[in-house]
């Protein structure tokens, strides 16, 4: 058996009884019953996925996934490939949002070439590159099987690694320009909604070059006809490494009981595509906000997850998990620290006078 | 003068060169134009609140207005009036909600009876008592004007006193039964709006409870005739002690350059009742998240602001400001933290082969 199919096959469900026992001690807090809404769903679903009710997160990783894209040569974004390359070092140099973010959330961040079409040198890149980039899919497929399960098995090691070194809160993000027209073919092929509704216009692009990018997906989903009905058959062909990269982050965190959080687009797609592989997954994901793009929320009502956070972000690069991170650590402080109505002292001396 | 005159009269209009400057750092940095959202939004606010383009938040404070509501004895909340008493205890206990986000978020609590019907002792109470709870609003004012101008003067001394101390971001919370009763009755006044839109079913009421509520509301309000072109009018007449402390913060955050985070739907009615009294507190305030509690979404829509977290939360106390404070802190750490183009090291001897 290999990696990939140990993993997928190995994901098992979260932990029913702790996730009701998480639930009971919620309901005696303190506080109206289910007043702490959202902060109350995701210590319920940490208690599912580690089986202990009361979590502490410990450290914290997020996995920025570079890859190039061969459809950026039908000119489907308003800014050159090597942008992909640049924007990977600026991250490992700190100075990109997603270095900010993280910084400012206490979060490592560890950056993997899984497929930049560029050699790169440069202190911490995690160098796993599967191939220069894909080909371009309006030609033919983005790339082979094979090279799409190493991809995912690239993600999926990288995870265990992270596990080993003591991580329990991870999140995805993606540096590869052109990703959203390899998201969007995604979303259409898995689900047969239209164009309009998906694509969005990314980074500063025209009308025209908007119109472009509609039509060369489509072009695309026809040329290679993905079947939906296999999830490898779709990232192959229409996908990108970055995706599969990050596909397989989520299938690991789930086979290895972590909780893992989506960012914005690309990372949703990502999160589809491992939902159409194993929808036990779902469990194990966190969503963050609701991106700008206008695909995102398709994929989120599909996977029936929901973003929390609406702060019109659209810069991908996974910048919308470390202000989550921090929404997720509230929640087990909220299930720790506070009191249950049993636990309260009863002796009300303070009190001179209640009328 | 008084000190609320002084106050209104002395709040100033954000530093919008600032604002300006701050946008055009933002449009700088390495990343798509807007692309990060609400946190480049937070980041001008901010400049325009400090006249600083780099900000650091160095000391958060929330601030917890407690106080009873003498509309209570007419059964529009499901919990007795005496919880107002024992859960101010348990916040300073830190036991609540408010305390263990506050403690997550690094932030002090500062809670004040400012009307708690009932004499507390207990360690780290602020006592500023205007009287011992309100008057049942359904039978006469809530409380006379001096005693409204006394509790927003109770709010505006207590930002003075926290901004001296170096606190340099605050948030408004409350502990009061029956406090939605007088947030519906303030928006109702204010603007006219329709009472089946706005009054919500608080914690754990029934149908009938519900349709009781409603009612009691509008008597207080036929009966008072509160003149909506006078704040401290509508405040006496059919507010709170709490809301009334708030709406001193808010205005007193504004006349000290200082931003103030709204939580849910009481603190956004005391933001209305400061915005009714001077609408340039808008530029100095900060909403949080979506109440769950249905009145929340037209008081940001009549102020124009629009909150950033969805959680489903409907806890009161403040508790949805501690997680906003790190959002807003995020945002420092963007303009602060990332890049500029101009400023990125164009040595590319890292790339060995750009394709």
């Amino acid at each position: 058996m290999s990696l990939f199919e140990e993993v997928c096959k190995g994901i098992r469900p979260p932990d029913y009884e702790s996730m009701e026992k998480a639930s009971k001690r919620l309901d005696s807090l303190i506080k109206p019953i289910g007043s702490l809404g959202e902060l109350e769903q995701i210590a319920i679903k940490l208690a599912g996925i580690t089986g202990a009710i009361h979590n502490e997160i410990n450290r914290k990783c997020m996995i920025v996934m570079s890859a190039d894209n061969g459809i950026c040569e039908e000119g489907v974004s308003a800014c050159p490939q090597s942008i992909t390359a640049l924007q990977t070092v600026n991250i490992l140099k700190g100075l990109a949002g997603i270095s900010a973010l993280s910084k400012h959330a206490k979060s490592d961040v560890k950056v993997v070439d899984i497929g930049i079409n560029a050699n790169i040198n440069y202190s911490g890149l995690i160098k796993r590159k599967v191939r220069m980039g894909t080909a371009n899919m309006s030609k033919g497929p983005a790339m082979s099987r094979d090279e799409a399960v190493k991809a995912i098995e690239t993600g999926i090691e990288i995870v265990k690694e992270l596990v080993k070194e003591g991580y329990n809160l991870l999140g995805t993000g993606e540096m590869g320009i052109g990703n959203t027209s390899t998201s969007s073919a995604i979303l259409i092929a898995f689900t047969g909604i239209e164009a309009d509704k998906v694509i969005g216009k990314g980074a500063g692009m025209t009308d025209e070059g908007y119109e472009a990018k509609k039509s060369i997906i489509m072009k695309a989903l026809e040329l290679n006809k993905p079947d939906k009905n296999d999830a490898i058959d779709v990232l192959s062909k229409v996908g990108g490494l970055d995706i599969a990269g990050m596909a397989g982050c989520f299938l690991s965190a789930a086979y290895y009981r972590t909780p893992i959080v989506i960012d914005g687009f690309i990372s949703a797609a990502a999160a589809l595509l491992a939902y159409k592989i194993n929808p036990l997954v779902k469990e194990y994901m966190i969503p963050s906000h609701i991106s700008a793009e206008p695909g995102y929320t398709y994929i989120m009502e599909h996977i029936g997850l929901k973003p929390f956070l609406d702060l019109n972000m659209r810069l991908g690069e996974g910048t919308g998990c470390p202000i989550a991170f921090n929404i997720i650590e509230a929640s087990t402080h909220i299930i720790n620290d506070m009191a249950t109505f049993d636990e309260l002292d009863i002796n009300n001396d303070f009190l001179v006078d209640i009328r």
